[in-house]
């Protein structure tokens, strides 16, 4: 018996508009009109949640755990005020793959419990709400992992990261969406479609990790969980005015995160933390994590404790302005040319970057990539039937023709960890300990449009821990205008001109608020978090009108 | 023109018989007969070195240092001392590729001059002379790595490992031989031809670092490097009354050393220490290594500072009689049972260790040895027409007729680390910090006969650190006899049965030494070389008659 594709996509769907908490939808007329653009401050003005709850949903997960320390506010609010913004969330941007408001709701009362008979929290992340990308294994719970295919598969075990978290008192109350093959920009596939970016909804909220970005732009969690492989934390944490840390690999728990192509490490993808507010719930996640050393049990992972370390301002932080190959769009570089004012006149060593071959770093990273030509992920489509979506065509674009033989692959290995090496002596030779960044060429991408992913990439090849943190300025169409001059940039080649020319009508960006990336040295991931902190409040510092 | 292989293999011979130091050589009248199994004892019939140069070969890297720095040694006479008697080992057991003479005692003045000039030592490792495996790269000359195709090739930097001893104040005296594709452990091949057991002349000293093993039997090195993927340093060791290292991978720097499969990562070599007094100098070479942060010139490596621990008897080991699926020769089962008596007469807690799914790792590890069917090998082999030695055919018949796909190829690395993870949570859950095995079924192997390579592969494949040292116990045909009941012993398979017949006669491995083996987790070297040096000490106090 054939079983269509859409029957089986279907059941998806099923599964999501089941497990929404029916009493916090808004009836359809009380919602803003499809062509609004922006909905950031529709939760204060849908009248759902009340002044209280709109606080809350405004806190980092940080002061959230302080409070809940100190009795004034409960688990049980807590987690009731953002599963009532997310189901909003949900209405406006489609980002959730499945709500888990009983379970959520009947955890935070044990918390609540066990603070009223010892007084104590259950861990540093007692009753802090975590939206989880779908393809983090639920014990359970389907895991499709974006593929109509898997839409019937039931996990046994909790991914690890999530056991951890757990254990440190977090609570999960959304499942959120991801392209189909995970290796979009975007966030579109075959079961529960598109999700929307809350800033601005014919912008893309990033991928993979989009159902991320749309949670935290629009706050539905103080804090979630994304991959990356190539820019998929970062990129929808840029395009969301949010946070995200792409840690170096091998230090969170990659248990229980289910891949098409499971046990490939040509590149090997990561799992860390977005966040809502602040850099410190970022470092709040990944001290949660790894304090419970998990390469006791995952044992490929780098036995290195979590530091803390002193954030200084006795660095020197490198500008790169442009990449070498892709020319970011004017309101980007006004971001970072923002930024090197503010750090220059905090006293910061500044310097300009030059890029080392990032597009050699590309040709590497994007043959690693797909060693077998894609074929686990056209393998998984076919299993369902299900077409593939247009991103997915354009990143197996990428991949050759036909599978690398193993020696091809050995050689790209070998080249990957060169060049790694190379960029790190780069680092030492000119004395950088940071390199400030775009995330992307533009301030988010134009939904469909993401196709240019290496200002995120390259830290992936080159394997540098690498933060996303709001720039504070948003695109601004009147000031961010496409001169006669950026009309006459003669662009190095085609991708170069591809990314420029979608800047040429900058209306189509509006209100996209600029992200900004900071990079450092493999492994030191505490130092560039600390790091990208100080960048942050320098740069936020008696903020001027921009 | 068309080069056949035995003019091409000369080459590498004249190598090798140009840099013999000729006024140290014996002529043949003076040598012991062919047919004179053991060698140990030449050194001093010989009358080559005089009393002063017995003493200081006799001693141990730290003791050679120490006197050193107490100005009762020069540099020059200790490198002088261990040349002379490397040139007499290498008429003996046919184990250099390559000596250093002029340079060394060169390098060893400017160290003598230094300390007269400053009172100080270069490094840790000051003045000592350390044997290298020839693939293991050095500036300006030829690295075979046991290939005659390779025989003209000239590498233009060191291995990083032999950068970092040489700052360290190490000098290489003399390169060690290897077997044809790196995957015997014998050591033979087309180039410079069979290297043998200065214990007994009948028995392989091991593989592949065979060259490494008899350098330390005969002590014409207080140290030596070789390389491990599934017991090349181990068994050389063991089967030459030695010391042997294998770190956990991803420690020990590995950029210069050059291999057929260059760029494979599916199962990673290692590279680390022999030495032929004692585990204190295993130490001394890691510490040296590690304490000048390799990982920040190979960023692949593990950021881990070498840690000083205390050694303690406060610690589980288990014991380990068999594997599972080949029975280790009676000597082996004495030398355990001698171990457990002492360790429990010391108060050291032991238990029985019961194998878990060694035939799987097996399977696993050597699928995972040649991805590519082991076409890098055979292409290297074709290059130059030589032809495979035996035990070539025998390493590569571990691998499937057709390469792995990438998908199958995944899946073993899937199944890799899950098995590595099982037995990590199996040591935790047994509460066992070591564990204490035989090296290999026989004490050694009969020249030709290395096939089984179980014993140390496990630990490659579940990645634990791994520590060989002498039990001080040897092979006694009229102690360990093959008895009635070992005549009725019914093997388990036609593996078993292979390895059980081979000692039916238990002459051919008169006077072998017996190397134990003890493993610990991923990534506690320090702690497991410091148990291993518990264990050593505890077996070998007041060592009764045996």
């Amino acid at each position: 018996m054939t079983i269509n594709w859409q029957t089986q996509a279907q059941k998806g769907k099923d599964i999501l508009n089941n497990s929404i908490p029916k009493q916090w939808l808004l009836p359809i007329d009380r919602l803003p009109p499809v062509s609004q653009k922006s909905v950031v401050d529709f939760p204060r003005q849908s009248g759902l949640l009340n002044e209280r709850e709109l606080g809350i949903t405004d806190m980092s997960a940080t002061g959230l755990v302080t409070e809940m320390g100190n009795g004034k506010l409960s688990a049980e609010e807590v987690v009731i005020a953002f599963l009532k913004r997310a189901v909003l969330g949900h209405q406006l941007l489609n980002f959730a793959t499945e709500f888990m408001a009983d379970e959520a709701i009947a955890r935070a009362k044990e918390h609540d419990e066990y603070y009223k008979r010892t007084g104590k929290l259950v861990g540093p992340l007692h009753g802090v709400p975590i939206s989880v990308k779908e393809h983090i294994a639920m014990k359970n719970r389907t895991c499709n992992t974006g593929y109509v295919a898997w839409v019937d598969k039931v996990t046994t075990e909790d991914a690890l990261l999530l056991e951890l978290l757990s254990k440190a008192g977090a609570i999960f109350h959304v499942r959120t969406n991801q392209p189909q093959s995970l290796m979009h920009l975007c966030c579109s596939n075959n079961i529960t479609g598109t999700t929307l970016n809350p800033f601005n909804r014919t912008l893309s909220p990033g991928g993979s990790s989009g159902g991320e970005g749309a949670s935290m732009g629009f706050r539905c969690a103080p804090l979630g969980i994304g991959t990356d492989i190539g820019g998929s934390i970062r990129c929808p944490a840029a395009f969301c005015r949010a946070y995200g840390f792409r840690p170096s690999t091998l230090r969170n728990p990659g248990t229980g995160i289910k891949v098409a192509a499971s046990g490939q490490e040509t590149i090997r993808g990561v799992v860390g933390p977005l966040a809502s507010c602040s850099i410190e719930d970022l470092e709040l996640f990944q001290k949660a994590v790894l304090d419970q050393e998990p390469w006791d049990i995952e044992t490929s992972l780098m036995p290195l404790s979590w530091k803390t370390v002193s954030p200084t301002r006795d660095m020197t932080v490198a500008i790169m302005w442009d990449d070498g190959w892709v020319r970011p769009h004017p309101p980007i570089t006004r971001a970072l040319r923002y930024a090197k004012e503010k750090l220059v006149a905090a006293g910061v060593k500044v310097v300009d970057w030059e890029p080392y071959k990032h597009q050699h770093g590309w040709e590497v990273i994007s043959a690693l990539y797909y060693p077998d030509a894609g074929g686990k992920q056209r393998e998984v489509l076919a299993e369902s039937g299900e077409p593939a979506r247009p991103l997915t065509d354009w990143a197996l674009s990428y991949s050759r023709s036909t599978p690398l033989s193993h020696h091809e692959t050995w050689a790209l290995q070998e080249q990957r960890d060169i060049y790694r090496d190379e960029y790190h002596a780069l680092l030492n030779r000119r004395g950088v300990d940071f390199i400030l960044c775009p995330t992307y060429p533009a301030a988010a991408a134009v939904m469909g449009e993401s196709q240019y992913w290496n200002y995120t990439a390259i830290w992936n090849v080159v394997d540098l821990p690498s933060v996303v943190f709001p720039s504070g300025i948003t695109v601004d169409p009147k000031v961010d205008v496409f001169t006669e001059e950026d009309r006459e940039y003669v662009p190095r080649d085609e991708v170069d001109e591809r990314e420029w020319r979608k800047y040429q009508d900058p209306e189509r960006y509006e209100g996209a608020p600029i992200g900004l990336q900071i990079a450092g040295r493999r492994f030191k991931d505490e130092e560039t978090l600390a790091a990208a902190r100080v960048v942050e409040e320098i740069i936020k510092e008696k903020q001027s009108k921009i």
